[in-house]
């Protein structure tokens, strides 16, 4: 096979998505606790936002490269979807347009799509609240798109900071969007478990009064960095 | 008449409101379907958003040019208001005050407003959301303004990226906000009718599994374009 | 004493708190009238807004002084909270970490504070939501952060433009965040409730159809200022 | 001719120039100050920004509508241009792709264009500086375009928050861009020269320290406006 | 004297700048230097840019609050400059209008100031670059202003997220602005001469190939805190 | 080798750079032609700027990864130079902070540094101007840091939207910056050389008067998409 310059007007049809009890076991968590888990790495920039409040999903990512303007690949990668899957869209250039409404999110969900998270815009924004079908975007915008530039499918990517890998786990919540490489799902997913472990048991603590200065034996560190109480 | 420089300190009383039946049958419409409708064109910019989603609207335009920090021609505009308006705001000046609130609401209602349009900000919006005045705005900001400079009321103006006349067609949803020319309403209107009239065939067909590719019949295309699939 | 170059590293313990009957007055008006009623100043810039809508609190300030990408102070400031207080917090650098969650949110509850306003990030947006434990600020990000650099607490800080000293009051509501000082919280409380004494009257007869034009009495300022009107 | 829903895919060639005369003479003058001769109105937004310091140009609009990501019209809108002319590009959304390199530049300089404004990126700075082709941009972005999809010449548009009819006046310079439409343009320059007339005496007033409160006789509004001096 | 709730409509005609000696020491430092001094505190936002490279002025604050689109005030704070003075200039909401041009700048040089810091617009920049009358501003825009509302002269103000009181010394190069609280000024002036005193040793070890890892003694902290190094 | 859950905390020794003839060659061109050489991939986000104008290298890229606020990678990158490298910083939160200034850049270049491309903020650019040492950031702050957290070092990162793998060609100039995966540097090299082949006669041509129109032969293609000339 010849080497190639760049990925553009690529699909790749076979990935290897993370391990099924992996995602289902990180499908528990939230973002924030899975990117503590992590060691605080994997988050996408914070301009990512929900459509609407509420949604959680766990999936495995299935990468879309869009060129601005032109939402042609959305088509390409609907066909490569798997039940489980999150559509991860980054685009060329910075755009806000409408890459995405709910005419390709029945199409996606058909093809058992959870979600999508886009490093561009989405419209029809009431339609998909009412179909439940969540985005994560960087804008919402009826602005339309053409179809007559290639991209690619399932190549890596980088979206809103975070670079993913095909069959990566992409975990999204109001808290934004946060990427597990495939390779270490299980890792990240026990590391999240014991990290919530003992949460509920703080949160009573917290609850009842105690201090994190207490709970967390933070006094002494604090005094030594030279903290002082004044009156 | 004198020719004059600009069009500072004047009301217009007089305007050619779009064809009202063109207008009923555009509010049928969501703001990507008339964009689509019209060519994708007409659309402000996508930092224009609601105050409170599920909102939509579409009546004529009455337009008012204020000046940074200062409120004064929305009184002015209310007097111009007839049942069926949409109150389109630009500043001479970028701006994120208030310029607007439930008393300013109250009157436009009391005067047969539809909603707001603001390339600004806007302030009390539990009160707008309680009282289901819609506003789509550039900035949510309490900061108050004086009344001491004019600008005028019902002259073309430029809003967030957009060319309004008096008395075009202004449609707001959660996408964002539209104008159609007056001139052009009814043939808008019949386009997004066409348009719309096989989208509930393509969301079944889609729903059922058909792909886009085929359903469009893209693959040839795409073909011709050069995409290639890999394993 | 000695003098000190900066206030980095301090804890103040005894702040002097707006009278209480003050806050309590001032916690009946909204935003908005409150900053009319000071003269149009004090408040926030337009980016800080509620992680949900329809929260409104009203309370002395407490303030922390937070390092980059660093909440070790927030837990320290905990301990000085007390009733009826809303923690203020500023960041040395601009930063949308999510310097505050869930659990912070229970220990700051348990001590009596109202709320967060942080010209920063906060994360867990749906327990927070959940909680009703309302937080304005300028981000929503997933991002942890480490305890490693001291910041302050209780001293005065620039929050979002604006400047606060411990004890001040603060009053946050969709329209935004508004800082009362603490020497004028009375004056401040008898001036909205002077300027909406009347709300109700104006707002019936708006209702009723009469306009801002003849019930300010500014058609004539706006013919002296060279209103023209024309058809 | 029927009537069009939109003026995509159009190319005007015969459009009315702003009068030689009224060019030329505005062209003696800033954009500040032809912007107060105007009234305060006219201007750009101010993230319009030329690509290096000093540049001054006047002329008359000719106008081009672009696609995201595509600027096959820059070519089309070369054939137009008539010495004199300024290009002034629009984007139908919001886009920082480089659409203009020095190609073009040398292109638009044979047919005589004095430089480009455009709202969205431009590309070649070095070469751009060194040719001293002047070009006012939203950004610089080495992000090349395709030619796939039509926009239009020589139609009006709206650019960075202004509106253009071409044969309009453009002048831009380190302040930013102003437009003055081709009907006031002898108006324009009248008021910009007697603006200026009196500017120099001004100036050397001031040098010599009189002060602005007493040359433009403001102490006694200031004083009626409630200006208190405490010491 | 009453109390008042604002400080809207005063100028204060007797400040206590800081200490000649201690401003001028401060002199010989650049922004980052006296921000380090001072142990990391007092800059302004990284949005304050001069209008030209190369600018460092150092002085003391003559504070000016101005309201939105309005720039009344600037004439009052001219009459209250003394030699040495930096104007810093605050706007009660977000602006980016030109507040200030050359003829404002020549008043201000007869006064003795030695530049602007203000934290929204500025133009004229072709003749300040001229005059060599360095501007640190958050945007540069042709936008001019009316004369009808009050702020305020030498009164506490907030620019660009510090806190500035009349008299502070400012320090402002192509770095950004630092201000330095006139109480504090003979203190940061020492500490700024300490930190430099070695930097001239430090340059000359680093540019003969020392590395900062050994010149500070990195290496076993780094190794402790746990990095590994791998091949 | 145990499989770790991020590259934190990690320093890699051994990184393959690209070959050396096709770093030379790619030398000879801009960023904008090795861009378009590449098929338009590769770009950082156009808000990277220079720190001064004209600037132009050509290198390999040792990355580091930063915290927020914590400048401690810098140092140990320093070790991992070699002659041509170019320094790749990426922060794991969106910052503006000064991480470098000109010590730091007195050590690279005593370590064969050619320069520094950093998405975060950077200081001394004075200095920095003065060493002509080029820097690429996103924001210029004084605002410093400390040395507290582990970040890493020539682990692949993503900065300012784009991938980097240590070894990597990076090529910055006043178009901004574009990435050359070593594994198609020579590609890239030979696609630029012959890209520019043709540069000059196509500016010749164009120069003469020859419009793109018929140098590229476009007009067919415009016909048959639709464009209309009117008068």
């Amino acid at each position: 096979m010849t080497v190639r310059m760049n990925d553009l007007g690529i699909v790749k049809r076979n990935i290897t998505r993370a391990d099924k009890a992996a995602v289902e076991k990180l499908s528990r968590f939230g973002v924030a606790t899975v990117h503590e888990a992590m060691g605080r790495v994997g988050l996408m920039h914070s301009y990512m936002r929900p459509i609407y409040p509420g949604a959680h999903i766990c999936g495995t990512a299935a990468t879309v490269l869009l060129q601005p303007g032109d939402n042609w690949m959305m088509h390409v990668v609907a066909e490569q979807l798997q039940p489980g899957d999150v559509v991860v869209a980054a685009c060329t250039a910075d755009s806000t347009d409408g890459f995405f409404g709910d005419l390709l999110a029945t199409s996606f969900r058909a093809r058992g799509a959870l979600g999508l998270i886009i490093d561009a815009g989405v419209r029809d924004i009431r339609d998909l609240t009412e179909m439940k079908f969540p985005v994560w975007s960087k804008a919402i915008h009826a602005k339309g798109t053409v179809k007559a530039t290639l991209g690619s499918v399932n190549i890596p990517v980088v979206a809103a900071g975070a670079h993913i890998t095909p069959g990566d786990v992409v975990i999204a919540d109001d808290d934004g969007v946060v990427i597990v490489p495939a390779a270490v799902a299980q890792m990240a997913a026990d590391a999240a478990e014991a990290r919530e472990a003992n949460e509920a048991d703080k949160r009573a603590k917290l609850a009842s009064g105690v201090l994190g200065l207490d709970m967390y034996k933070m006094r002494e560190p604090l005094e030594k960095a030279g903290l002082k109480y004044i009156d």
